[in-house]
Formats: structure tokens, sequence, C-alpha cells
């Protein structure tokens, strides 16, 4: 799943260039080429497909040359992660009806890649020729409020827990609850389920969404594929994979695990994450000196200087025609710098 | 004179872009080249001499292309402004010994231009065909320690006063009883003198340089002269003019006015000139949007944004490959960051 926007991190991303494409640690390889990278370990890169917007169709192939065309599912309009599912579970089903999928957002960081990819075998034969979803759940090292938390019950096949409850974001004395019960665990918004089960899945509890699919399946994996998806897609419910199918399914399942995991939601989360000099200062990408600072992130293109003197607890980003220096305390507000910078007369290039 | 150096103003000045070429206000126009466009207003630009150092005279020839190659004065090393001056005097005395001529430096601004050039002409027609020696002196507006200062008597020939005294850079205290007392002005280094005055006074109280360019004087203004310059260059005292002969000579008059006047010494000095917004933020040459922020000065280039949150009192540049950030307090202290920068590896990009 490679089709996301999003303004937090600001001007790194843009709405020509969201995160998932972003190079974030001078690697060479952006998140959405390391989860493919990643995949490509378990997977024949023939058998992944990216769904994502259209207008992303050239970064996508810019940035996965050994990609067919027909490997890039491209919807025509946002409809959240349950109509994306549904496409690619509907593409897969034309090509074989009895093959198992994982689903994975392309713009998530994985530290620990033995572990998640011995996870993700165990987790593909767990739910091969089964009717179980599965989900992978981290272990929470803070009691975050801005992530799904997934509760595990005693009961399950070895790791393989069943789930009783799927909580959306908690408050922060909600969230000190979960963490400390040891029974909560983050949704980590991969997924996997054989081809069979997560459609009968949606035909149970998004009908209409499976409706529409059902529809169009004699055209899937043919030349009239996109036309028919422009058609529907559109008319598509705009829900997520959790609402829609995985709070209200049986036999759901969590493999709980340490993989370094991150969704990289904010710089605060970049911040937390990276390696950090003697004052808690991070560099990412540039070179810096720093001066009477401490627990800053700063975020320069490659082979950039930053000289700081004075700052404690910021966020410095520069990217292409933009500067951003705020608190990481108030990063919250990025979002409405961004709205205002779109409310500038012309805006167009900064956005 | 557009020999200086300097990185009080890095990262947007650098060693081969020294201040004097920088356009501080985004108006396409660089110090060096709004002081040739202000002097051409009264001396034929034919007549306009610029002294500076070899390494800039590529710089000097694309920022002022109608100049001819004969009116830049290269320097082969740096001798402060007695050297400097001795220079161009000489070629003017090879050309024309009963001339009149006006220094200036190359990388101050002047905000009231019809008033400055008035005192030029006004100047000019004082020192023509007399022996007298004049400079510009600015009316203090703040105590200000970074400067010389002229005392000014009451004798003399109307606004033209005989100076008293030169006192270079005075502690605060000082600077204090120099600005109530009203007697005292600032040394713009703006000097105008018959070409014959001052080859008489480098005679006197720098005989040892006046012998240099006596020695020379057959060669000036012709194909020879720069391999003649090159090789009394070096050995010349390296001593301003106030020191060399201001402070020592008779009939040294001070015309006093209030010109809009900056030597643009520093980046503070750049925000105390420049307007403001409600926060008293000023920005320069970019766009910025700013948050809980007030007394900084942004500067990036054209067309770029900032955006700013929760700062107080900071200078921001950006420019090329580096960014500075920096308490504006604390300004005296860029001079020690460039320092570093030099002592990085792989530094030369960046200073």
């Amino acid at each position: 799943m490679a089709g996301g926007v999003g303004s937090r991190f600001w001007p790194f991303s843009r709405n020509n260039r969201p995160k998932q494409f972003l190079d974030f640690f001078g690697t060479g390889r952006s998140l959405l080429q390391m989860t493919f990278d990643r995949f490509a370990k378990v997977v024949p890169a023939s058998n992944i497909l990216i769904v994502t917007n259209q207008s992303y169709k050239d970064m996508i192939l810019e940035q996965l040359p050994l990609l067919k065309e027909s490997q890039i599912l491209l919807e025509p309009n946002r409809r959240n992660t349950a109509p994306c599912i549904a496409y690619a579970m509907s593409r897969i089903r034309a090509i074989n009806p009895k093959a198992s999928m994982v689903v994975a957002p392309a713009d998530h960081l994985i530290t620990k890649e033995i572990e998640f990819l011995n996870a993700i075998e165990r987790g593909l034969n767990f739910v091969t020729g089964t009717n179980n979803l599965l989900t992978l759940g981290i272990k929470p090292n803070r009691p975050e409020t801005g992530y799904g938390y997934i509760q595990a019950s005693d009961e399950g096949e070895g790791d393989f827990k069943k789930v009783k409850t799927f909580t959306e974001k908690p408050n922060l004395e909600l969230a000190k609850v979960f963490m400390e019960s040891g029974e909560f665990f983050w949704n980590s918004g991969v997924f996997m389920w054989s081809v069979e089960t997560i459609y009968n899945a949606f035909k149970e509890f998004l009908p209409d969404i499976a409706a529409k699919f059902l529809e169009i399946s004699s055209v899937m994996n043919t030349d009239r594929e996109q036309e028919f998806i422009n058609e529907i897609f559109p008319s598509c419910q705009n829900i997520s994979i959790d609402y829609g199918i995985m709070e209200h399914a049986k036999s759901v399942h969590v493999l709980c695990g340490d993989f370094g995991w991150s969704d990289l939601g904010t710089w605060g989360s970049l911040y937390d994450l990276s390696p950090k000099d003697d004052n808690a200062n991070v560099t990412v990408k540039c070179k810096s000196l720093t001066y009477d600072c401490s627990n800053n992130i700063v975020v320069l293109p490659e082979g950039k200087l930053a000289v700081l003197q004075g700052l404690d607890g910021y966020i410095v980003v520069e990217s292409d025609n933009a500067l951003l220096i705020c608190k990481k305390d108030d990063e919250q507000r990025i979002r409405q710098f961004v709205n205002d910078v779109n409310l500038m007369p012309d805006n167009e290039n900064y956005i």
C-alpha cells in the first residue's frame, strides 16, 4: 500500500513526493524501496503488487525500475485501506484463487529485518489453507496515543493469539493502562490471510465493496481492468480494513514481536529512532556543527552543512525551496502551518 | 575599495563571494553595484576605479560589465587602506596630477542618496585646489563600539569642520560620552582630497610607501604597471589611511550629515536597518510565515519559504550548501563558527 499523502513531514515530503518516496536516512533507498527490498527476500519480486494513487505511477516506476507496469495497481482516488485491499485481493484472485497474501504499508520502518521476515514466513504458513486473519502486533515501549491497539487473549495456537478487541488511538491515561497490562499491542498495519478468507470476509462485513469487485472480476488482470476500476472505485465506501473487517471478523489472530517497527509518523518519531550525539541532537543526511544545542533534529539535503547555536528541542528541516523550524513539542502544529502555506498566493511550489 | 574579505555574513558571504558582491536586499544589485551606480551619478563612469584583490577580478567584471579592465586595480595581496589608496592615487596622478578624488568603501549602505551625493559634490569643491583632507562623518544614533569616531572642532568653513581627534573603536562607556557630547561623529571611511594633497601627505607621513610608488610612477597607466605593482605591493606597510595619515595630518576636515549610512558590519546591523513586521521580525529576500516568533532576521535565497515557530531573537540564514541558526546576541561568535567549519575535513565547499 503506497498511496498515502501527508503533511507531517513537510517540507521534506510534498504533494508530489509523499513520505513513502523519501530517503529518510541518507541510505539512497526510500521507505518504499526498503519495503520492496525487504519483501523481495521472502516473496518473488514478480509477485509483489503496489497499490497507489494514479498520480504516483511514474514515481513508483522510477524508484522500482524492475517492476512491470502490471504490478502497479492504480487507484483513481483515495478510499482508505478496505477498497485498496479489495482491489489487490481481486487481482490476485484472478491469477490464483488459492494464493495467500501479505498486506503492508510502504512507508513504515523495520530495523530488525530477520525477525520481521521470520514472522512473515510463519504468518503465511499460519493463514494458508485456513480461515485465519492475522495481524502483526508490536509490543509497546511507551504509552503512544497515535496508534491503534490490539488486545490479545490467551487463546490461540502458540504465538498466534486470538484477538479480543481493536481500539483506535486511546487517550494517554488509557494508553498507560494498555501498556502496563501486557495484553495490548500496537497495530502495525501488516496483515496476512488467504485470498479466499479475505474474500469471504468482504462478502460478510463489507458486502457493497465485495459486490462491486465481484461484478468486475471477469476483467481483472485483463486490458480492461483499469477502465472498470476507475468506474467502481469512486463509489466505494471510504473505510479502513480495521474498522470494516478486523474489528468484526472471527478467527482474527495477532502475532506479536519486536521488529524495530515504527510507522515514522512524525519528525519526533524519527528523532526518537535516530542515533544521537552527546547533547541528544540528531543529524539526518547532512553535516552539522552545534553550539549550546540539545535535543534537536536537523534534516538537510545530503552534503549540506548546518551550523546551529542556542537551540533546544527544535525540528530544523530544509528541502528544496522551503525551511521549517519548529519546536519538537509543537510538531502537531505543522499540519496547520502547511494549511497556511496552502493559503498563500503562489503557494503551489511549496506544498 | 572592493578588496575586503570577512566571515561575519557567513554563510551568505563566502571566501569567493565576500560581502561587497552580495545582494542583501533582493534588489538584484550587490553593494558594489549599488556603490558604482551611486557614484556614476556624480562622476563619469569611466573615471571610477575599483581597487580589489586579484582573485576578485572576474567577479568585478561580471558584476560591472561596462567597466574596462584598466579601471580595475589589482592588489596582489591585502595591505589595508593606505597602500590601496596610494595605488589609486598614483594611477590618477599619471593621468591627471590636478585631479581630485573620492575614496569610498564598496560594501557600505547609503539609503539617502540625494543627501549623500550633494555632500560628495560639495566636498569635491571644498578640496579642489586646496590642501584640505576631508572625511564624511555620520551623526551617531547609538553608542556603537564597532566604529571609529571623529571629534569635530568649532573651527572650519561652514559645515566643513576641522577635525580635533580620531578615536578607534571606543568601549561602551566612552561611546556613550561621545554620543552625548554632540562633538563626535562616526568615521564613514569616505574621503576626498586633491591628488596633490594626498601625495604630499603620503610623502610626509608614510614616506616608505610614497617612495615605492614614486619609483614606479613612470610605468603607471602603461602595460607594465601590474608587473611593478606586484613587485612593490607585498613589501608595503600594512596600515590604514586613518592611522597612517588622517590622525597626523593638518587641515583635516569633516563634513557631517545624515545619509542613511551603515557599514553593514553584521547581521544585527542588517536587522536594525530593515523593515520589520508586527513582531519585529525581518525577512530578507525570501518569504516567511512565523508563529510565536519575534525579533528574528531570516535570510534565504529569493523564492524560498521559511516557516518558523517559537524563535525569539535569532539569525536564520541559508545560502547554497549551508544553514546558520544563531542567537542575535551571540553573533560575534559567528567568526568562531566559521573557523571551526574551516577545521572540518572536506570543508572547502562551505567557506
